[in-house]
Parts: structure tokens; sequence; C-alpha cells
């Protein structure tokens, strides 16, 4: 609290940094690319997993738990998927310590080397059909629907809290079915909850799409994504869900009988978020004085800050309050009653700004007189003295109030920084003064697609599944395009 | 289902292998000594984490996320402690693969070689304290109460499904004190939390402890467990609380400003629980026949069982069973109506049995036209005809019956294996042909207790913390003694 923050037009990246610092988010850690992922941090990650675990359960999903490590020869049956994953693999070669009778501490055991290297799983599909293998032979097996939470590891050069870290936490859908349209219809169906999910719950508005083939995930036929635009003008990819057809039950040999008697492969999807989520929910909606945090996954929903002069003056606002705390927890919301005496009001107004707390209340000598309090909404930073008659569905009302206009506010930005352009040169100049989503006719082909990122380090964030047929020419070729699809920088 | 299991008097051991199989709890991967946690074993888990997880949150603790990679010096910093671990740590050495350019397939590429190994986490004291240095400066920033539920690996030469596995699942709490005194209250709350969740959750009756200096955790000055018995005669550790003084703060510099100004070590505690309970709350309740779940853990607590010889008769029942059902959910119970007409009514029970449901109710056209459903209970096997009348309350007063039933049947076997013995002869004796927990005076030595586990194979499972002062002379040398030990062998 020491000083403000970087400001957002200042620079947006050291904004972001300090941020998720200052909110006790998150941390970097003495392992390069690894996070600390603080207690306020992991509280708000909490609300999204048992949100989306409930989601996930109410779709007919179960929870299990696979083997952190893969024999490096798994990772290598499924061609593309291995050479997706090669470059960003952590390695385990041994498997004990020993003193250097040399003198040098302690060290790797030269004779505890593997037969064969493991490797932390950068995502589960190759153990995961694997263990399918022995557990689908009919059509009865089918679907198998499972999830799991989980911790996975790709070596990344350039790492960011939350957005692009060594290792992670998230969740990964595994299912397998007996037709293609079943699958299909998962992979979409998985879309929509996350997109449902980003909406009501981190009040995040995306495009549903489907990637390009450059874009698609690692031994997947289709990859299908959730895209949200950030303030700064970039897009950050919140979601995928992949139709992987089926390229692992081939891999792992996963045949069903089906009701025939015919032995057939299995079809597959898979699908998952990420602690990333957490760099989208802060860069959406956050401003120059910390956190803005939509009250369905605030830890805190409403903090009540006394300002007093005396303990008498305390114990009466504390009583007071008491009752209004009560009220408000048998209605399901989170409320903390700051009364600290360290720390003077202001200090404590500054602090949950920071944290993003989205109900304010204040109460001081005045307000027992004319019982009254403050509330301040974080979202707008708006303020005003009201009864404490009815308070309490007042609150319940603004929390609801918050939700939807936070939504709509990140829903505005997005409408102001979407824009249709025909030539690449308006193309290029959208990007460097404006950014934003850019809806731009193409030509189908992947070379193009490389051409525009090379040039302009915009990319494809997909083809978006509510897009129109409509005439036109590729803004860089000039070929036919029946579609415009949309461009954008991203995370 | 095809054939029995082997009974326990037959032999225990593959009874324990093949009903974690059968009843779909877990099996073994691909990944030598790593398990698969199977949807139906995981939501076990999930019911321990919750519970579990709200206990700790009740008694102030925060959840946080730590790196699962530990750079190898932070491992060496404390001297006891990589002592304890180093023999069993799973290695990163590099990160990346590649294409052989010999034709080798996919290769570890030597250029892609860390300078520092990074050992996965077999517990994450290092990489915890290594961070409260920075948390910590002033006794304002104290008690730090922290947990963290992760993923561990400790690498094991003989491993057993739950019991013992290289990667398992576990939650570690890791506080940090201004006083030697508030951590070791720290570390025996967390003991009787430990115990109160064994018991009234998992029916477990455990005896507390303290673990003599060969059993210690790795870096700690005292480690608190709780221990239970099987069916087998065999101890099964169940839990841990660590006391670590100030040896981590020590090995990490640790230190915090008291209320007077000076600098002092932080005093530390851990205490983790894991998949290892998984282990321990099927070998002690369940039976020849399957599972035995307690009915505040089972995935499914009641299941109904329609038998009819035509649709009309099962939709007779169907909707009987309906508002049953409906009722029972009402109350938090959990409930499946199996109607899948592939399998016959006699399968289904089996199948139950094996899974371990606490409740099966059956219905048929008698039952219909009296009224009446057949209510049987797992544990005991009885089973009685009841009418449909109150029948709501009455499967909720079950439950909790069955609850309470299960403990005290562990708990009178508990009594009925635990032995005093006097001298080293009839310990033996005790120790082969019955087993259990034999309370014998011991001199107090390190090496004493190395003998009689070198010759008996049995170990001192801990200083019961409700033992009373009793003069006495060791069993083995005749030294005197002043209290009772709990000796057992033990997984």
């Amino acid at each position: 609290m020491s000083k403000a923050l970087p400001t957002r037009s200042e620079n947006y990246s050291e904004w972001y940094n300090e941020l998720v610092k200052r909110a006790d988010l998150a941390e970097t850690s003495a392992v390069r690319g690894c996070m600390v992922i603080k207690p306020y941090g992991y509280s708000i990650w909490e609300k999204m997993q048992r949100a989306l675990d409930d989601m996930f359960k109410e779709t007919g999903h179960q929870n299990a738990y696979f083997p952190l490590f893969i024999p490096k020869s798994y990772l290598s049956k499924e061609a593309s998927h291995v050479e997706g994953f090669a470059k960003e693999c952590a390695v385990v070669t041994h498997y004990r310590l020993k003193n250097d009778p040399n003198g040098g501490g302690v060290i790797v055991d030269p004779e505890a080397k593997l037969e064969e290297e493991l490797i932390v799983r950068p995502t589960s599909e190759t153990v995961i059909w694997s263990t399918y293998k022995n557990w689908i032979q009919s059509y009865r097996d089918l679907p198998l629907l499972i999830n799991q939470w989980a911790n996975v590891v790709r070596w990344e050069m350039r790492t960011r809290l939350f957005l692009r870290t060594t290792e992670f936490l998230w969740q990964e859908g595994h299912t397998a079915h007996s037709t293609s349209a079943e699958a299909v219809a998962e992979t979409k169906q998985m879309l929509e909850i996350y997109a449902q999910f980003a909406e009501e719950w981190m009040a995040l508005p995306v495009v549903k799409g489907v990637k390009t083939a450059n874009e698609r995930f690692a031994g997947a036929v289709d990859t299908y994504c959730i895209e949200a635009l950030m303030q700064d003008g970039k897009a950050l990819q919140a979601g995928t869900s992949h139709f992987l057809g089926q390229n692992f039950a081939n891999a792992f040999d996963v045949k069903f009988q089906d009701k025939e008697g015919k032995l057939e492969y299995v079809w597959g999807t898979s699908w998952g978020v990420s602690t990333r989520l957490m760099g989208a929910l802060i860069m959406a909606h956050s401003d120059d004085s910390g956190l803005v945090l939509p009250p369905k996954l605030a830890p805190i929903q409403v903090v009540i800050v006394p300002i007093y002069k005396n303990e008498e003056q305390l114990t009466q606002i504390s009583e007071k309050v008491s009752e209004i705390t009560k009220q408000l927890r048998k209605k399901g919301i989170s409320v903390k009653f700051d009364n600290n005496d360290a720390y003077k009001p202001g200090y404590k107004f500054a602090e949950y700004e920071l944290k993003g707390v989205p109900v304010r209340l204040a109460m001081g000598a005045r307000d027992l007189e004319n019982n009254t309090v403050e509330v301040a909404r974080r979202d707008t930073k708006t303020k005003e003295t009201v009864s404490l008659d009815g308070i309490v569905d007042q609150i319940s009302a603004l929390l609801d109030n918050i939700q939807e206009s936070i939504y709509n506010k990140a829903l505005a930005f997005r409408e102001e920084n979407t824009y249709k352009v025909d030539t690449f040169e308006e193309f290029n100049k959208v990007l460097d003064t404006k950014g934003g989503f850019i809806l731009a006719h193409w030509d189908g082909t992947s070379e193009t697609e490389e051409k525009i990122k090379e040039e302009t380090k915009a990319t494809i964030r997909c083809v978006p599944l509510n897009s129109v047929e409509e005439e036109g020419v590729c803004i860089y070729t000039g070929k036919p395009s029946s579609r415009r699809v949309v461009f954008a920088r991203a995370y």
C-alpha cells in the first residue's frame, strides 16, 4: 500500500503484475515459472472450481484421478500430440539423491536412473486413453464421462502469473463415445458450459468459436474455444473443448463392440479450463484502484468498516452491525466486519478497494443516530447513505445488480472494440491504434494465416459459431471468402 | 462379479487388493507405483476432502497452493529432512524432448539440461518455508494458518493401492507461530481434528499418541499421530501432526519482530492426511462380501431395486419410489433407483453389497399391495419388511444407526485385540498368534526399539496421550519404565 498502482494507460502489463501481487493473489516462486497462489487468490479459484464442478456433475460427469507421470513412450504414441508437447516437457530421469562421496553435498544418484524417462503430464490424454483401453469393451461401457482436477506442467520460456506459468492448475475432462455425433455434441455441450460459466459467474462475455488448423490442440480433429477481450484490446483464450475423433482410440487401440457385435474405435473429447481464468478475471474488470470482482466469485462480498472515536461508539456500532451480519449470512452472503484497531478507516477503504470487495458498508456515530449506513459499491466507486430499514434485501439486490453491471460494462467494451475491416491497411491501422477483435475475411489457408501472424502478430482467435455467411475477399490475398473470422493479438 | 472375493481369513492381503479393484475404487497404472483413482473411489475421497476442509476452515485455516517442484538445494537446507527424503525422490533433470537425429524416436534433449535439478515434492516444508520468509516480518503477520491440497511423490519400492503409492493425494497444513506454546497447541488441535474426523466420519476409532524419535517426521521436534487397528491385527497410521520447533525457520532464516522489537525465529507445525485413509476405511470395516461404508462417506447411501415381472409393475413401483426418493433427497440423503433392465435383482444385490451401499430397499408386487418395502442394511446383512408409512424418517434414523454401529463394532474389535503384556515371550506369542495393539513397557531407548523391530517386525506405534504412569520394566531389557507404549506390526 506504500505507493499507487501503475495505471492501465501508463503500463498495462506492469499494472497487471503489480495488481496480482499487491492484491495477494499470487507471486512468483523460487522455481522458475512456477507460482505460489496465495490464500486470497486461491479462495477465488476455489469458488470457480465449485461452480464448474457442480456444472460438470449436473451434466453427468464424474471426477477421477490419473497419474502425474507419463511414460515417454506413451506421449509418443499420437504423432501430432508429441509434436505439440515435446518442446516443453519436464522430464524425470532419476528416483534418488545421495551424498556425494567426493563431498559435493547432496547429488542425484547415478545408479538410480530410470529405464524409461517419465514426463510430468502437460495434459493427460495419453495416460487416460491407455487406461480407457481396459475400461471399455462394449457399447454398454459408453459414454464414459470423466473429469480430473489436477496440476500440469509445460515448460514455458516466458511466464506471467496466472496467464502462462510452468505449472498450473486446471480441470481436464476426457470422455469416450460410441458415435462421432455424440462426441461432437459433448464437445459443444462443454463449450456451452464454459461460456455459461464465464458469463454468469465471471461476468465475462465470450465469443464461442472454432479454431483454425494452426491453432488446434495437438491431437484434436476440431478445437472449440471461448475468447474474451481484455481492457488493453488483447484477446485471451479462456477455455477449449476438443473433438478428438478417433485419434487417441487409434493410438491406444481402444475399441468397443457395438450393438451389432462389430468392433469399432471409440470417439473422444477433451476439454479444460485453468488458473489462466484468474488472469482473465483480473484483466477484464479491474481498474487503477485495484481488483473489481464479480460478487459471485468474491471471497468477501460485503465488508463493514466501523468509524468511531471511542470504545463506546465501537461497541454500539458492533452491536448494530452484528444484527445485519447475521441476516446477510443467513442469505448466503459472505461478510467481514473489520474492527481491527491498528488501521484507520481510510487505509481500510483503500485496502478493500485493492482487493475488489464488491460492497463496503461504513457506519459512524451519525449513522447510529440516524439509523443509516453508508453503502459504497466497488465497481462504480459510488456511495450513498441509506436507511437500515430493509438494508439486507437492498444489499442482496445490489450484489445482483453489480454482477450484471460488471458484465454489461465488459460487453459494451467488447462491442466498442470489435471492428469490421475489409482491407489489410485498415487491419493494420486498427491493430496498431486500437487493438480489439477484428472481424475480417480470410482465404481459409494456413499459409495466409501464418503470413498475417508474422507481419502483424495477430492470430485468428476463432471462426465464431454465430458467424453468418457473407461474400467477401481475403484481406491479405484478395481470394474469395464466405465468412469473417475474429483476428486479434492475444495473451 | 465372475467369482467370489478371496476371504479375509484365507488371504487378507489378496482380499484387500481384489476388493479395491472390484469395487471400482482404484487400479494400478502403467507408471510403476502410481494408481488411477476410479470415479467411485474418488467420490469417497471427495467426501473426505469436503469434511476435512470444512473443519480446517472452521479453525481459521486458509487454502493456498505452492509449486510442485523443489530446487534440490532447498531440500538440502534442513539436514534431517533431506536425510529422510533423499532416498525416494523423483528428480527432474531436463525440460525438453526432441527427435533423435539417429532415428531413435523421441529422446530427451541433452541440451535442455537444468542447471539445478528439481525434486517433485515429497512434502512441501522447504518450498513453503522459503516463501514464508517473505510473508513474515512482524508478530502481526502471525499466526499464519495455511493448508494445501496437493499431490506428492515418494519413490516407493513396494507399493499397494492407497496404502503406499509413489504418487498420492493429500493435504498438508503448514503453520507459523510466534511462540512455542502456540505451535504446540496448533499441533495438538490438528491431531484432535484428525481424530474427530476418523471417528465421526470414517467410523474409525483411533489411538492418539506421540511418536518415538525413531518414527518421527524428518525435521520435526515431535510427531503426533492417530493409529487405527485393521481387521488383520495390523496397525495403520492414519494421520500425523508435527511440531517443527524452529527447525525450518532456522533453515530458511524466517524471523519475526516480536512486540518488544526483538528478532526471533518463527515456530512451525505441519500436518497431513492422505489417500491412505481410503485404505484404512476399506480395511477397517469391509467383509468377505465387499465394502462396508459408513453412511457419512458413502457416495450412494440408499439404493432402491425394483422387483417386477412386467412393465406395468415397474411403472407402479417407479411411481411409488419417486415419492420416497424425493423426500429422502430433501433430507440430503443420496439415493439411486436402479431400474436397469439388463441385470436381475440378485445380480444388483451382490453389486451393491460389493460397493458397500449402506441401505438397500427392494420393492415388489406384494409390497405395492401391502404398502411395504424390504429394507436391508449392508453392515449386518439383516433385512426386514416395513410399512411405507414413516419410511423416510426411519431410513434417516437407520443411516445414523449404521454409522454408530460400524464405529462400535470397530471399537469392540480394537478393545478385544488390545493386549497388555509384560514379558518378551508373551509379546512374541501375542504378535504371532493374534496381532493387535500390544501395550508393553519399554526402556525409552532407540536401541531397544530397533532391536525389538529387527526381531519381531513390530514397531512402537506411539506413546498414547492418555497413558497413565505405571511402574514397570522394559519387556526387552528389564530396565525400568514409567509407562506403557503401543506396539504393533503396521502397514
